[in-house]
Parts: structure tokens; sequence; C-alpha cells
């Protein structure tokens, strides 16, 4: 597996390109990846029950498995919006597909940014022809600029592997920085392959990448209405179809699964406010559902990210939240350490050297692993940490 | 009913001291309530599965139904503390008990502070003559003040009620500030009366008073390990013992839940880094339980914390909550509005003034309703703003 450069272009057959139609004032907003050839696709969506019009939308054309173009704007996330969000959503929709030539049903919509506002449809509507002209083979940077929302940095991958003598590239963008906890579902991620792969293949392999990556990450616990992950496979490489048992299967599962790790894991460094980057390792669970339960109710208490933000190994405030999951794990049983220093065992405090921990228990990335000893399944999530920029960033974000 | 002073002594035959014992460097940190004669007692302890050592000692305590003194220190939790902790509780139990002439099984012993340290044990027991030399009517004061961490705010109510032509006095004192979402329990809050109650009664009464009170109020979602409510009835007042169906029940259980939900409602106003008081009220739910679980999850929603401290009214992060709770909630019969101000109503944004609801989303108390149209159970919950001020406290805590 190499990595290149070219987001969402760089497999073959793909444009992309994004400006500022005026929703946030003269900031990029407005975004557009296009496949020349058709494309399988497949979707996961957010479970939020008060869904936005683009999901509902996205639900019914990714049901067909084919899809051509995504338009996405930031700023605004037509959610909350009843009948008219809908209708603007697929005015949105119609025009893309009259100017790109394509059905409306190979036309996928997202949207993200404030919840509850009617979108600025003539603005979008006027932007699209501008959009369209501008689309190009580099057109990936632009793109993923123009869906960020109070992200700071872009997030843009692209990887290349060979499957069956040929080629195949990866690529996927994504945004995300606030009301990050997605749950069968992600925030925006477009992802984009020349493989040819079969749609229900296509479907699966998204679904496992997305477990483990975009599943396994949490900025505050806040399940957003708007999350959805795409991925487009347009067949330019040639390849026979990819299916599982296929040859080719396993690495391209394994490339596709390193491009949404990624990006997942960029969008909780680039979280809101975020100053560490925390990794919660659950083992020792009875299922493996159990024990992503486990280790998102620690990544969301409010205060291990508050003690992972001062880098103070104050072990007992996550005793504490094992201790409230609900789940009967015994102390005796019980194991935590803070990257690599067990600091309970057994019931009770470990002996560990206070200086050595503060010392290992600082820098950008820090680590809390919880052994409950109750089983073999295990489960790791990502998360930041809790700082007063994030209470910043909220207190004022309307 | 009328309100008045002197706390947990006001009710008489209990006396009440607190004292500065060492473990918190010169601040009040020892703390004891004592009742001159014979007391029927009922807690409701925390929940949590890593239950501090103090905690599992008051559990067989409690079984028996009766006690006459309470020990409480602050700054440090004893939990986590394995073996060697509850010798420490044991160990302040049966010094309590040696002074004050009582069985080791007559004393309820509480902690509260760091979690994962072992106590100070010589300088508890060193301080424990020289608090029962201060034992005193007028000791509500020193005892309420020795058992606060973070709070800003000592936490004192009493209240005095006519029971069958006798005056009967419910005294209470409460501490709490951060780590606060008790469940089925409380933080740590010590009540008295000398009115005559049948021990079963005393339990019964106090589950209730809980269940409506600190049951329901959050600072952050984080249940504690050492949360603990205990009430002591003296029966000095002379009433007959009282029972569910004798007269002056009703009044006493009133008294009681006001007592209750006065100290619960201080422990919120002075919830660490707060600003606000933030009632959540659930209507129309399809059970209790639900309408609980509903108002839970948003009195704990970050982004809702951080909209309530900036008053900002940006309501489709309610909605946003609302939707990933697991509730089948369907948009076209939800309605939410802010201080009284409804702003999504039937699945699409209601027709309000932005002005007007500025004007009124603002001040130290605002008031969240959302009305899920699937049933007619309700509930009611409260909480706090999160602001910066919270985050700094808790990043420097241990």
């Amino acid at each position: 597996m190499t990595r290149v450069s070219g987001g969402v272009t760089a497999p073959r057959g793909f444009l992309a390109s994004g400006i500022a139609s005026g929703i946030k004032r003269g900031k990029p907003d407005l975004s557009l990846i296009y496949s020349e050839h058709r494309s399988a696709a497949a979707g996961t969506l957010t479970t939020n029950r008060l869904a936005a019009a683009p999901i509902l939308l996205a639900r019914s054309t990714l049901k067909r498995g084919y899809a051509q173009a995504i338009v996405a704007n930031s700023g605004n996330a037509n959610c909350c919006t009843g009948r008219r969000g809908m209708q603007d959503a697929k005015a949105i929709r119609q025009s893309a597909a009259d100017l790109l030539n394509l059905k409306p049903s190979e036309v996928l919509v997202a949207s993200t940014g404030v919840i509850g506002r009617y979108l600025p449809l003539r603005k979008i509507l006027k932007g699209l022809p501008r959009l369209k002209g501008r689309l190009n083979r580099n057109g990936w940077k632009s793109a993923a600029q123009a869906i960020l929302t109070t992200d700071l940095q872009m997030k843009s991958v692209a990887v290349r592997i060979k499957v069956g003598g040929r080629f195949v590239s990866i690529g996927g963008m994504a945004k995300g920085s606030g009301m990050i906890d997605p749950a069968m579902a992600t925030m925006l991620c477009f992802l984009t392959t020349d493989a040819a792969v079969a749609p229900a293949a296509v479907r699966l392999a998204l679904q496992q990448a997305v477990r483990y990556s975009f599943n396994a990450i949490s900025v505050d616990g806040q399940m957003s209405t708007n999350d959805m992950t795409l991925l487009l496979a347009n067949g330019c490489a040639g390849n026979r179809p990819l299916r599982p048992g296929t040859s080719g299967w396993w690495s391209f599962t394994q490339a596709l699964n390193e491009v949404t790790l990624e990006l997942a894991k960029r969008i909780v460094i680039d979280g809101e406010g975020a100053e560490h980057f925390v990794t919660i390792s659950v083992t020792g669970a009875a299922t493996e559902a159990e024990a992503f339960r486990a280790a998102k109710a620690i990544a969301n208490a409010p205060l291990v990210k508050t003690m992972t933000a001062g880098c103070d190994p104050n072990w007992g405030r996550v005793a504490a939240t094992v201790g409230a999951l609900g789940i009967p794990v015994k102390p005796s049983q019980l194991t935590i350490a803070l990257s690599g220093v067990t600091v309970f065992h057994h019931g009770a405090p470990a002996f560990f050297n206070r200086l050595e921990l503060k010392e290992r228990f600082r820098g950008p990335e820090l680590l809390i692993d919880i052994a409950l000893g109750r089983g073999r399944a295990s489960a790791r999530v990502y998360t930041c940490d809790l700082t007063e920029e994030y209470v910043r960033i909220n207190t004022k974000y309307s």
C-alpha cells in the first residue's frame, strides 16, 4: 500500500471542485465530486431520529446501489426543516443532475452546519453552474475545503494498491470537528475508488471500514443529524470486479480501512478545542459490543476528558466511570493503566512511581487501558480532550 | 410548612460539629452528626460498581435500620483503596463509637474527595476526640462546611411542620459540585428529623424524596463512587410513629421532599463553574422512565450545556440530542420550546420572533421543554451549564 496525493481525485475518472456560493459569506461552502463513469455506490447514514433532509433523500438513492455525483454544502445542515427542507434538497439534486446530464437518482446531496434554518436555496442553485465549470482532476483540495465547518484542518487521504496486476486507488475526504459521536454512520466523508467492485460488495467493504474507524471515534458524545459516509467505485482501474472471496478483496478492504481510520483520526485530532489525542483501549470484555460501549463511555466522560486536557493522571475518574457503566465489573478483576503504567490492579492502587507516571502521561498522545477481566472481547476508541477552547467555540456557535 | 434555621441540628436531640483535621491543609474536613437518642436510619447509596469503602460499610449498617452518629470526611474519597481502605473506614467507625459510647454498628462513615489514595488515618483518628468535644446544638454550620470539596457555597436547609399536634422538624446538609449524576442515590447528604418514624417508613419516605430531587439532577453526567444520602429520625418530637396511612404521613413526606429538592437544586446552582440553572422538562413520554432518560440525556449533552452557557437559543442541538436517544420519536409529533417560546413544532421550525426568543432565553434560570408526543408520562431534571470555568477546575483537580 502506498500513500499518494490527490485525495478524492486520485482514483481515475473522478473530478472535483469547491466554491464559495455565499452561504458562509465568502468562505468555500459548496463542493462537488463527479465520476465520469457509472459508479457503484454505498453509504452509511446517521441513525439520528431527526435525520436531515439530504439523509432521507440518500436512503432511497443508495438502495439502487449506483451514483455518479455528490453535491455537499457547509454552513447549513438543512435539518429540522420539514417539507420545505426536503423540497430544497430535491431542487439541488435536480439542478445538479441537469447540469451533469445525469438522472436525479444518480446524484447524492449532503449538508452540514447549523440545524433548524432553511437553506439559502437561490445562492446554491446560482452557484451550481460555476461549481460544475470548475470540475477538474486536481479539484480534491477545493472540494475538501468547501465541506469544513469549525474544522481547522482539511482532511484528505489517498492510497494506491495493486489488485490482480492493476493499480487501484482509494481517495477520501472528510469533515468534522464537533457533534462527533457517529453511531452506525459518520460525519461527512466521501470516498472514491477506481476499483471495480460489485455494488453489494461496496456496501460490505464500507460497513466494515466504518465500524472500526468513524464508529470508533468521539469528540463530544453528540451524534449528529447529518452524518454521512459515501463510497463511489467507478471501475476505471479495469480489474475484475471485487467481492468477498476474490483475490484482491483483502488488499482492497485493508486499504479502505486504512483510509477511513486515517480520516477518522484526523477528525479527532482536529476536534473542537482538542489538544490531546486519546486512545481508549478496553480488553477482557464479555462481548465486543460491551467493550465498545465501555470505551465510548470513558471517551465521553467529561471528567476523563478534562483530566487528559491537564495531563493529570487522576485515574480514579476512569475507575468511577467504569463503575457507573452498568456492567457487573468486579473491582478485584479490574486493571487500569495510563500510558503503559498500571495504576489500579486487583481492587487496589498498584505500586507505581508517581513521577514516572506523570512523565509518561503527557505529550500529544495519551493511552488509557482498561482490562475488565470478564472475557476475551476488546475494542478501541479514539477521542480528544475537553478544553476551555471547546466550551468557548460552542458557547458562541450560532 | 415553615422554614427554620439550624440545619441538621434544627430537630431536637441532634448535635453536630466540624473541624480541620489536616486532610485538607487547614481547611475544615471532618464532620460529625450525633443524635442523643436511638434513631431509625435509612440511606440511599451509589450504585457505582466501584463503590467506596464507607459505602460498603453503610450497606450492612443500614440493613439494621438504626444509627446514632455520622462521621464524614472531605478531601479523600477512600475509594479504589481495596482491603486497606475498608480497614481504615472500620478504624474510624470503631474509634468514633468508643468516644460516643455507641456500638460500631450505630455509627455511619462517609467520605468524599480524590479517588485512589489511602486516607491519612492517623490525622483523622487524632481529630476525632476534638470533633466530639465540639459537638453542640449550633454545630450545623461547621458540620456542613467540613464536607465541602469544590463547592463554593454551604448547603443547609431546615423546615418545621405540625404532625398530630406536635412540632416536627427536618434538617439537612449536602455537598456536591462536580461528578454529579446520582442514580438511585445522591452525593453526600445528611438529613435529620425529630419525628418518630418506623424504620421501614423512614426508608420509604427517603426513597420517594430522593427520586424527584437528587436523582433528578446532574452537573456533568458523572456518577460518583461515594454518593450517599442518610436520614436519621430520633423521635424526640414525641409524635405517634409515622408510617404510610397514618395522619401526618403526607405532611411529613411533603416536608422531606421540600428539603431534599431544595438541597438538590442548591447542588446544581453551585455546580462546578455553573452560571445558569437549567430545568429540562420532558412531557408526552411513553413511560416515566423514558421521560427521565430523555431529560437526563439532554441535561448532559455538552452542546446543550454550552448553548445554555452562552444563552444561545440554538435549539437544533436539543433536537439532535432528542433524535439520538434511541427513542422512536416522530419529528412530526415533537415540540420544543425554550423558556416558553415554541421553536420546533410538527416537524418544522415554528414561527417565532427571534428577538423575543433571545430576550427570554437569558438570565440565571433557563427552561427547555420537550413534548415527545408519544404518551402521557413526564419528568423534570435540573442541571447547570458547561462553562470554561468547569474545564479549568477539572483540568487541574488532583
